[in-house]
């Protein structure tokens, strides 16, 4: 047997009263581990190296923060397992909300993590100190040549990731195997013309073999960007997709859910395990209420420094507006992608003009 | 083209003040499908076909219920989208509940639905005009020799499905590939000896290509039910694994939340329409705080007639005993299937005796 890894730390927010709450704590560390009365347990290495840890209850807010030392052994170095040991069970228990997670050194190394990261996107489309720009292809439903005229248009702004709205997956209207041909060849045109270095993010969406079907024709195309949603495709779905594709990855929250795991800890660490490049999140004051300590936290999460784990591309999102640019950049600073997208397509007749705008608030 | 499909009628209750909830809900029919300012959409086909309405509001328990209809073309008819346009983004809005969903005729026709349903899992365990019996395999972190020698006592004492705990997943402990064929082979033994018909139901975890090894595995060793979990897998990759399997797949709620997406709409009906043949949920009065009112539901949803989509074996559990055995048949009748795992292996080296008196107690 070798020498038993650093535990994992997960810290919960429980919502229970003061006299219940080291009973909870225990029996929440029996949850999400083995799972069943530890006096039925006759293996000595099964209580003492396997069944999760209470390390510490102390309150917090209103509520008691406990934190639990969760073998990693348990976890498989599987990202369905590891969500499971996490947060598997206790999501069923509405009074547990799961805050954060640090990892023993070298835990990483069993996942795929981000491969391109910020500089990586930022050597891709050309960006040296300054904030990216990205905007959105919608709506669904549009044909397949009204996206493509989008997407030159935008390309022509100089906007730098175009992505495909969440909505467009392979729907009858503007299926994957016409629509991202179409779109990346009026990008690559607009980008002859410009001299500019647009990059197309489509969405992929579906079950793994629909995936692979998708990077195929991705790769074939030229796309040199994918966006996609882990909670709607799965984690390890998204794992495996992530690890066979040689493009960044933008991931989008859609799924995610607000309330029981802590945005900066789901969208930004662990996100960043998983392999994103890029994350998008709800920018606080759009039509999303996460509050602006939520959003810094998200981007902190992103960027922090991890050993071995390179760092993410912030997108805040979400009903933003070129006005709001300087006051993005100032909170963000210049290692963030802003998304605007419906806030560019209301101009119209006009989406050149006010993506040019946009472009020109960002590089100023 | 063709005459557009009924709507998909999503219902939601809103935490929003009176004055708020028509705009509310106006701006949750954008969200949930073209997901820009309807002023900026030119296309009359996408305005009228394409971007969900609001079909009625009214206030509901302090909450305004507001019902959505969506357009089935915007769902792909693909698992992920359907989730994504039910609620991808609005989960990431906390004043946002999903609460129930019905679905056009013939929508079904998409997706896999239960290949087996009760019926199914009743010929092959035997088990005719009786609830059925189910118990865990666990702790993790136990040998695979104990976990089978578990596994023959259940299968000795009558007990119809032994499923593997939810947390033993492929780890070094207990890897699937050396579990799997030693569970099977002890139960295949005990019923040898008794003429039984027990079957074993291990848990698939992990990424695409995991799953279909596992497949594999289990068929070659004449696994006859297979155990997952639709969230924490991903549920297009639920999806694809169950059209691919061809025995009964039990699901398993881990990861599912509790709070935002209503029980009986994901555990019952989603569940349902995405494969199930059993559906594993909290019993009340366990370790989870499901009011006895839901689980009522969750079975009703299972069970509910539904043309062209077979009916789903209920499997209240979660900290049950023997003794409660009378009552949960009173409340959940013949059509379903009990587990209780802890329960019994508290016993210890009397496992035999106590697992034979829950299978008395359930076919008295």
């Amino acid at each position: 047997m070798t020498m038993p890894m650093e535990r994992i730390r997960a810290t919960y927010l429980l919502d229970v009263d003061q006299g219940a709450a080291e009973s909870r704590a225990r029996s929440l560390a029996v949850e999400q581990s083995v799972e069943m009365p530890l006096e039925a347990i006759a293996d000595r290495h099964v209580l003492e190296e396997v069944a999760a840890r209470v390390e510490s209850i102390r309150p917090r807010e209103g509520r008691f923060e406990v934190v639990l030392g969760i073998a990693p052994s348990t976890t498989g170095n599987e990202a369905s397992q590891l969500l499971n040991m996490l947060f598997g069970n206790c999501s069923l228990q509405p009074e547990v909300e799961l805050v954060d997670v640090s990892f023993p050194p070298g835990y990483e190394r069993a996942f795929p993590g981000p491969r391109f990261g910020i500089q990586g996107i930022r050597e891709i489309v050309r960006a040296r100190g300054r904030a990216l720009t990205c905007s959105a292809l919608k709506p669904q439903g549009s044909s397949v040549a009204h996206l493509a005229e989008l997407a030159g248009t935008l390309a022509r702004a100089g906007i730098d990731v175009v992505k495909d709205d969440h909505g467009l997956a392979d729907q009858a209207a503007q299926p994957f195997a016409e629509r991202v041909p179409a779109v990346q060849r009026a990008i690559d045109e607009a980008n002859r013309a410009t001299g500019g270095a647009t990059i197309y993010a489509p969405t992929f969406s579906g079950g793994p073999r629909a995936l692979e079907t998708q990077a195929r024709i991705a790769r074939e195309c030229g796309v040199k960007m994918a966006l996609a949603a882990p909670m709607l495709l799965g984690v390890p779905a998204f794992v495996q997709m992530r690890a066979e594709l040689d493009v960044p990855v933008m991931a989008h929250p859609a799924f995610g859910g607000a309330a029981r795991i802590a945005p900066p800890l789901l969208l930004g660490t662990l996100f960043r395990l998983f392999g994103a490049d890029a994350t998008i999140f709800p920018n606080h004051g759009g039509r999303f209420s996460y509050s602006r300590a939520t959003c810094m936290e998200i981007a902190a999460a992103a960027r922090r420094p991890w050993p071995g784990v390179k760092a993410v591309l912030p997108v805040p999102a979400g009903g933003m507006t070129v006005e709001r640019v300087p006051e993005m950049l100032e909170g963000y600073g210049s290692d963030a992608m802003l998304l605007i997208g419906g806030g560019l397509l209301v101009a119209r007749e006009r989406l050149l003009e006010r993506a040019r705008e946009f472009v020109a608030a960002v590089r100023r």
